[in-house]
């Protein structure tokens, strides 16, 4: 797992398993070369939601859109994030030109601090919200050369990458200041992405403003699209942003006393809104939470919206409660969050109050759902007033829903498609939604991360290889950076469910007896306090197994005896107890 | 942990924590005596969903209502269900007349076998599907004595169960046959449970039957009345399960091919009209999972549908694609169940195909998303048609809504109200939907798991004592059943996380220095064999650190060294891993 990846530290950079005999090579290894054709290679975000990376190919040079990461969860125990396999770009590192940025969510831009200096240090290609996110974050990073980021606007003419690529960027509607599509111009035609997108909209009718945007794709050559997938499985129009904020504006007017919005610290232009609705109200607002915090950094630093009644929470009391509205992290129940210490009265400076309104505005993100109940039952125990999203329209998502999806596929005349930004099954699912649209099914492609898509022919045909780019796993953990190791993740596991159970003995080699009674050291199996008489029949069967096999043995087969005291004592604790723990024998001869 | 719990084996009833100091009596150790009141106790149900339990005492008189068993999560790793703490109930065991049991749900039946020998085999009231229900479960148990169960009906006159308390059972729309609620006939008023219910409607309106059934309570005295709490934060009428029932009909009568329903095994009464279904249609039926299998068994024995056409897997190659269905448990992804292994391709006889249609009649259980998604992108990856409740409405709730929840509250002229069978949130909102429909505050007490309620004077007063029944979860672990040890489970989380890391030295108690090189064992903490120069560095720090401090040391304080080495180890390891495994020091003098 181990390319020891260094922050400050030594830096290291073991080629793994270098020692490895020669095995027969995988269809990664004999990739074909790359003649004419345009080579499109999802490297992750398309078996899942998270680290999205897409590389663009063609001739000798290589684009690359998006660096994302993926949060860990209980299937990788001990992991911290999980990034795009890259090793096909680091075999092909000299060709890389650019990476292009569509937003600046971790799903986008967290991999870079990580695959940056493995890319060869391209330069960065974004807008400006984007730039300050990632250099914000490679702040953390002291030993990485620094960035060479050019920032872009938006509907800007198109820049040259190459001598045969060219790069635009198009404004769309999400959660975070400046994000954009991306269109690569090649030779045989635009390749267009959506990044990630939703449709501000009234009841299912796109806003004028969209409907005169997505016009300039009406005239264009669009040779392959690429598109989010997260809400394909809602039917219809997404709420609109501008619905769900007239709904907490009338919460805000309404409130008796304080009010306290939570939401997810990168829905950014929410959080803009709710510091003019403060204005609004003539009330002071408090920034709680580290991502919040860092992003009203941004929003100050390109002064997005009027700040100065942002007050240090310090001041809280300073006013009365009915001037006070705190903008919090912590809506998803996140055990240290700054909301879930309001809750369970940890909280430094607030107390919840009765007069208090609570408002999440976020939905739960799959997999928190127990948090966010525990973060509920935690809040509920004060007497505020808490509103959801599940009583009062307070939430929308920055992605479209398919009724979105569908409105977005027919203002792009494009050839090829190719689903990206989600599960297999959403990917199936806005396969066949382009397929009724009239989009013949030869003409588009449901990638795997590693699936090596080619245009071919000069656009004629769109293809997918049989050999892929490698695709396993790469993560994070503490300083090191490499391929997941099953074995430890599966120890890892089984140490959750049943402990481990570490015996010690030590054998007199001469006569193969044990000098004293085994030692047995265990954690996460039973409370061994309470199980006093489990240890003194296991030190018994310990005994009779090593010595069983020991004494009269010479030399002593210590492998033998170590097989022979497992199997024993593994058997042993499993009648017992119905557990399975790791056994661990250490026999040493003396 | 471990009263060690046999089964089959030799029992134990070890008194835990005898040699224990005395410490200072907590307040559950000092609950008055129960004078002229109604003693009303929740042990649990009431700040989860699931281990529902509920203890109603009068005079010399206990009855308990449901015995519950709860699903552990990720906050218990290794534990296999969570009780309620019955602690109470054993002190009193001698007062125990009866358990009544409102329905054969595990969240209200399944503590029974882990139990009711510690509360002294007390006769089981219930109707008869929950009753073969109770036998089948007991199966597994064969060591404990036979269950004293006495099957009643619903709406029968009441049965007398002690001199001051009788019971009465009501039938309920849930989703089980058989399902109840119950009232308790005390001298001063009626407890009337309403166990799990939900409204058959059409649009929101309650079907005729519902309302000439809840009219039996317009003339009765309620004294205190307990509700359902589980989908108070969904607003209005869940859709009727006739409604969804007709949906599914019209599926499988366009289904081109084999038709597979996925759904709980628990929806028992889906799963009859599921057979219905497939009668009309001319379709064979196959069940499938182990659940579904008990289920259906119990089905047959009542003799509550025609089950001629249900066929053995086996033989399902006789028959045409559009003369079979499926049913089979296994929509919640759980990993080895039937529908997971047909998505995976591993199921023994079931290969998926284009001309399949599969309907996942359930919604996801929270927790579970993840699993689910799974599920959907093996399904996704077969060709065939996938049906789930966010396209076509193919799954309804047992549990009522907030608006049958309303409309309920509305049927029953009761005093006082204590909501249950909900997160700590659920039943807040529920007390505020009973105080917005004219409750007066003071007659409504959100209760904990173990919270002592209690009717004084008469019935002219509810009141919540100071002192608690004792509520720390007891857990059923392989063969043990008790306290839930917080040191064991803090270790658990802590060796998945970052794994062990165990050092063995041999001291030569002479010289105080090593007699070689020190030994490491690791499990879960990083790939050791792509680790060697770490591992290498560990073994001179732990060699300096241990002499560092037991040479000249005369006699050797072990315990000193230990210290030393585990944390010189421990700041090693976080230095270059940024990891904090359990470091194991195992020092050995000879």
């Amino acid at each position: 797992m181990l390319n020891t990846f260094t922050s400050g530290l030594r830096h290291k950079n073991i080629h793994r398993r270098s020692n490895a005999p020669m095995v027969a090579k995988k269809p990664h290894d004999i990739i074909p070369t790359l003649g004419e054709s345009i080579r499109i290679i999802p490297l992750g975000g398309v078996e899942e939601i998270g680290r999205n990376m897409t590389v663009i190919e063609y001739g000798e040079d290589i684009i690359v859109i998006d660096a994302g990461i993926k949060f860990t969860d209980y299937e990788t125990p001990g992991v911290d994030y999980i990034l795009p396999n890259i090793k096909y770009l680091e075999e092909r590192k000299d060709h890389i030109r650019a990476l292009v940025i569509t937003h600046g969510h971790l799903d986008h831009i967290g991999s870079i601090p990580y695959v940056i200096d493995r890319l060869g240090n391209p330069p960065i290609y974004t807008r400006e919200f984007g730039a300050l996110l990632i250099q914000k974050r490679q702040v953390e990073f002291p030993h990485l050369a620094p960035l060479d980021i050019r920032i872009v606007e938006a509907n800007d003419t198109s820049i040259p990458l190459t001598a045969n690529l060219k790069v635009r960027f198009f404004g769309v509607t999400h959660s975070i200041p400046d994000s954009t599509g991306v269109i690569i111009e090649t030779p045989y035609g635009d390749i267009v992405n959506t990044g990630d997108v939703r449709i501000e909209n009234e009841n299912g009718v796109p806003d004028q403003r969209e409907i005169e945007h997505y016009k300039m794709f009406k005239d264009r050559n669009i040779l392959l699209f690429c598109m989010d997938s997260t809400n394909i499985e809602q039917p219809g129009f997404s709420l609109s942003e501008t619905f769900i904020l007239k709904n907490i504006d009338g919460i805000v007017a309404a409130a008796p006393g304080r009010i306290i919005l939570a939401t997810f610290a990168t829905q950014v232009e929410r959080v803009i809104e709710f510091i003019k609705m403060a204005q609004h109200y003539s009330r002071k607002v408090i920034i709680e939470g580290r991502s919040m915090k860092t992003n009203v950094e941004i929003i100050k630093h390109l002064n997005l919206v009027e700040t100065s009644h942002i007050i240090p929470i310090e001041d809280t009391t300073k006013y009365p409660p009915n001037k006070i509205m705190i903008i919090t992290t912590g809506a998803q129940g996140e055990e240290f969050s700054a909301l879930m210490r309001m809750s369970n009265k940890t909280h430094k400076f607030v107390r919840l109050e009765r007069s208090d309104t609570i408002v999440l505005s976020s939905s739960a993100i799959p997999g928190n759902e127990r948090a966010i109940s525990k973060l509920k039952d935690n809040l509920y125990r004060h007497d505020s007033k808490i509103i959801t999203y599940l009583d009062s329209d307070v939430h929308t998502s920055g992605h479209g829903r398919r009724g979105e999806l569908e409105w977005l596929h027919k203002q792009m005349p494009y050839k090829y498609f190719m689903p990206v930004h989600g599960n297999h099954y959403r990917l199936k699912m806005h396969a066949e939604l382009a397929a009724r649209l009239g989009c013949p099914r030869e003409n588009i492609i449901v990638p795997d991360n590693g699936s090596i898509l080619e245009i071919q022919d000069k656009g004629a045909k769109f293809v997918k290889l049989r050999e892929k780019a490698p695709s396993e796993d790469m993560v994070v953990e503490g300083l090191s950076i490499g391929d997941i190791s099953d074995v430890v993740i599966r120890d890892r596991k089984m140490l959750a469910e049943d402990g481990i159970f570490v015996v010690i003995a030590l054998v007199n080699t001469r006569t193969g007896y044990l000098k004293k009674s085994p030692d047995i050291i265990a954690r996460g199996f039973v409370y061994l306090r309470e199980s006093q008489e489990l240890l003194s029949e296991a030190r018994g069967i310990i005994k009779r197994s090593i010595e069983g096999t020991t004494v009269g043995m010479n030399p002593i087969n210590f492998d033998y005896a170590k097989n022979a005291v497992t199997e024993d004592v593994s058997r042993f604790l499993f009648q017992r107890t119905a557990k399975k723990p790791i056994v661990i024998p250490v026999i040493l001869g003396v």
